[in-house]
């Protein structure tokens, strides 16, 4: 999944930051190992056990200790095997959010991020509901209503959970130089244009994704302990190969509709195809199990037409997504809930959950109305959101208030590669203004550093200040980048 | 799949239709999805039983519905695992002609080919030798010339139906410009140079499906009703390994020799080593289940030479193939059935398909001469090539009759992204006359279609006039381009 | 896994060797298809019976003649799926020195060893120490020490004989014009910069790397004769998951660190991050099966600074590696079996191979200094090293003495996708000076070669001469480049 996700980024970014972007989705994978290492699995699944208390947190086998001893899942599924696949989870989850801040976040903060997001936030919310002692999980004996929250393949532990931190930190990060406002914070008329990478390995990471996806959607049947998996898992199969069909043409045809209105000529965008095509995946995540083949179709087509409008949402509001995000893993990490609460067929949850709720209109169509999945779905959700975005919130915030956050406004413009990764610069004219600056300022960062006691006395009168006034020159200001949420 | 022929045409194309040809692979696997769903399940399994009556075409389980009940390989292989492994090869099937009609078809041309192929051509070709009631399969009881054809992974099925509706395509649609013919419609010399997007990217596609085809053959095994299938498996994986390898290296090095004796100077032409791998890999598709590995390695190393001299024949008739889809899976297609009709080993057929009658040379060298099997594939082969063209052709000449197939020569030019996609114009100057010449005529039809009422007695007074006298000054022709087949 | 190597070397090559480059990875698989096929396997495994006597090399099953005959792991595994993976091994172990000639080495030689790296010198290692007969393995009855060496994927078989092979061809064929000496030959201050084609297709390599690694280290469980094969499979897997990412996280800080200490000025290298995570792979591959997770992070963190440190060394020596394959692999080969030598749980060591003989550190913790393991590890080790590098020196020196080794200094300059492989040049000015005299050059031949014997006088007196003036125009001597090892 990381492959895909590095090259749905790689190809979305500009030329100028493409090592930066791919860097930071490795050190995802490799955040989230030593993280889900650590704490990430104890506190997601630390001693849980069929039919034992309701816990917030997990609180054993830190660092895999004694991880094969009473383990939950024994003897059906080999303890080890179970962390790796948790551990892929974590990682995709982490890496959703690593898109919608590219080009413009600083390394640091990045890493600080994708710590804390592994090895705690994201465990809270697998326990919750993935746990058979969460309080929302249908594996536990005390069901929340009665029913418990169905999240097969983690609708809200991961897309929700990647899609609001993303949310949050784009609020506080402002959008990327040039996006929607100018050089001096007046803002654009239109959305300026941000010419990508490469469309073909934003294509070829798509694709990748959706192929990983069948991985996720099936694998996750290891978590239900019923004779049948395999005809579970290739329920899921199915679902997900039809919402993914359903989610690009559906998204597809819409925008081409929607530019064809506008400008009166109909755009068949790549992009949002394949944004569309992921949007259908995440809808069905949560139901994969449940659902029989047909809703998959409606949830699919539902699903891209959400990430259509999602996407403009985000644009209206001026909140810069990179790769579009947040309209496809949060909106849709929604909406593949509500989707389970609708419509999870009744059979197949008696089948793997032991309970008789299943989705509301299946029991609307017979005459009773029971929304206890809906309601538990439902619940599940706000708290999702509101445990992500409370903890997210100050987090970021002060990140931003320390610097930490933000790159520094002539690294922004000469891309992130030059600035941390050592690259040559691209494009730029040697005589190039912003370039020009960067590199005395950098020389000068040199001198500084290397040899500190003697040459400051010198930089104090001298070099010093036209460092400052060449920051001045510079129209754009920190200040100004950081007032545009 | 689709990840390795996207990857593979976007390689292949110019820079200019890099959108264009991934959304088309895209929307193939969508449509296959779909179509397969509906219709094309049905019509190639519907109400299959072992033992039951031949047909021409399956007639239940439209839309999935009840497709466990009754599934004929039950309890082996639970349906819904198979409508799935089925779905890949339709949308493989499909995504074949993608690649030789790239850079010069228009999308709502694609769309609806795409949808007649997955959801009615191949399904039909599927059912005869696939399905157990199948007219030509081994597994009906009333096998053909009591020995029925085989064809295990798809050569007729997938790579023959693909190769003939892209060369009956071609044959309609005509060379793209500048490929043959300059821009006046006289014959060029020597064909056109295309300069590709990215070889890199083309080489990753083949060496993503040589690895996707490993999942195909082995996977085909599903089909079998034997206990020892991972035996089975294993010798498809060898036999893949080696066909596609060999392959590789005789196309590599015939085009080595060809180019040294025609311009005294030899090419290792990565293109054609990619493709000799594939071409490796489609002759031993048919019979890598009942094949020993030399005859993997004579029957590759055949395919390579049938590759090159494919492709050339395509270029002598003047025939443009953006990827060389047609050598590669319609020549070899028909090479894979005769390589199982010869050289088919009398145990692992009477093991697989309770079959006596095995290839034509075993036979003949233990002195009799039992061509029945050799004689089934070729009336299939036959079959296929009957019905996918009988059937392509009408539908293709018709949409160009309409005007629906081909681009408009402006279009062409500018290249696909920028017509369909909204794609910025990448290698064009402003002043560049033919872009100039799209810009106007863009922006004319935005004006006629946004505000239709108020303008059209101007725009039929002045704005119209410079207009069609702008089409003039192109020096192509839209009855140039149709005539160039 | 060759998809892999191939997007590495695609990657992190110059443009004007791209096709070069990705045609040497995709020969490398089919040269090992068919040298496996033919003889390595034979080599490696035929007559190989457990509790057999201890050979030096495989005599049986050449060409896979009756290779299930006797099969050593019947009927646990089958023999044609035995070989498919073991192939897959070969391929990878001369693709590893793919990437370390690059730029420089003609196509002749390239085949050349290709075919006797997987043919004869692999499987003669492979032997050693994977066949139950051969005189390390563990598996052996009478085990080297009473303990055998522990090698479970691959560290000294494929790690390290591709590393020593690509080392021995660097000292021999000299680093790429312009890395290290200037075009008179006079060595550079700092190394020459080497513009990469695309730092995303490298990534996107690793990552497919690091994913093919899972399939090797939990597959390499086949050899094995127990029954709880999945549990270490599964540990396989998080040893990988581990030590990838301590190896990306710690190469990349160090280098930061070592950037910071020079310059003044960090550098997030992501190239090193990537390099990092494949030195951490290698450094658990020995030892996957058999060592604790925490083993894992603690050999991948010192693996990642392995590669660090050797890379530079490296580049004191003037050695040129076009994509750090050596310390990736050899240093990290090394590294990998000390791992085991040092940390191998004795738990985990009985249980795989009944050799009651652990880690040193283990039994030293306890009291005892049981260092067997260890020192069969080293042995194997300097086994390895002594084979592989008296086989291949000779080899390449020859090689080299002929003329067959490195390209014409003006091909190298040109690059090799113009001189091998018919590609048009690329940023070459028509007018620009080793273009125009490569063109003549080349015109040159082709016309000696079509008609030989009318022009070879004409050519000998007049157009024979300025063919060697033009050389001589070049500043640039083949001797030259020779002398730089």
């Amino acid at each position: 999944m990381q492959a895909g996700f590095a090259m749905v980024c790689a190809g979305a970014v500009q030329t100028k930051n493409v090592r930066n972007t791919v860097l930071k989705n490795l050190l995802d994978g490799c955040g989230a190992a030593l993280g889900f290492y650590c704490f990430g699995y104890a506190f997601s699944y630390g001693g849980s056990t069929f039919g034992g208390p309701t816990t917030f947190i997990g609180d054993t086998n830190f660092f895999l200790m004694n991880i094969n001893e009473n383990f939950f899942l024994s003897p059906t599924v080999d303890a080890m095997a179970f962390w790796f696949f948790q551990f892929a989870f974590s990682a995709t989850a982490a890496t959703i959010v690593a898109g919608t801040l590219a080009e413009r976040c600083q390394m640091g903060a990045y890493l600080m991020y994708s710590i804390l997001l592994t090895g705690l936030i994201y465990p809270v919310v697998v326990h919750a509901v993935w746990s058979p002692n969460g309080i929302f999980a249908a594996t536990n004996i005390n069901k929340l209503f009665g029913s418990g929250a169905i999240d097969f393949s983690g609708c809200g532990t991961i897309h929700m959970t990647g899609g609001i931190t993303g949310l949050v930190a784009t609020i506080i990060l402002g959008p990327r130089r040039g996006r929607f406002f100018d050089d001096r914070g007046v803002p654009l008329k239109s959305p300026g244009v941000i010419v990508q990478h490469s469309v073909a390995l934003q294509a070829l990471g798509t694709l990748i994704l959706w192929f990983g996806w069948y991985g996720f959607n099936s694998g996750s049947t290891l978590m239900i302990t019923i004779p049948s998996r395999s005809e579970t898992a290739a329920r899921c199969v199915v679902a997900s190969s039809l919402g993914s069909a359903t989610g690009a043409i559906s998204s597809l045809l819409l925008n081409f509709f929607l530019t064809e209105r506008q400008t009166g000529e109909g755009i068949f965008d790549l992009t949002m195809a394949l944004n569309g095509a992921l949007s259908g995946l995440v809808s069905i995540t949560a139901g994969c199990a449940v659902i029989e083949p047909w809703v998959a179709i409606v949830a699919g087509f539902i699903g891209g037409i959400n990430y259509v409008f999602g996407s403009r949402l985000l644009i209206r509001w001026r909140l810069d997504d990179a790769v579009d995000a947040i309209p496809v893993h949060f909106c849709n990490g929604v909406w593949g809930l509500i989707v389970v609460g609708l419509l999870a067929n009744p059979t197949h949850v008696y089948d793997l959950y032991r309970s008789t709720h299943a989705g509301w209109i299946y029991s609307w169509s017979q005459g009773s109305a029971d929304g206890r999945l809906l309601a538990a779905n439902l619940v599940y959700m706000l708290f999702v959101a509101g445990w992500v975005s409370v903890t997210m919130f100050p987090f970021f915030f002060a990140l931003n208030y320390l610097g930490w956050f933000r790159s520094d406004p002539l690294e922004e413009i000469i891309g992130l590669d030059v600035s941390y990764h050592g690259a040559e610069a691209i494009m730029s004219d040697e005589n190039d203004d912003p370039y020009r600056q960067y590199v005395e300022q950098k020389a000068l960062k040199r001198r500084k550093r290397v040899n500190p006691s003697k040459q400051s006395t010198i930089i104090g009168g001298r070099v010093y200040k036209p460092d400052i006034e060449m920051l001045d020159d510079v129209p754009i200001s920190v200040e100004g980048s950081k007032n545009h949420y």
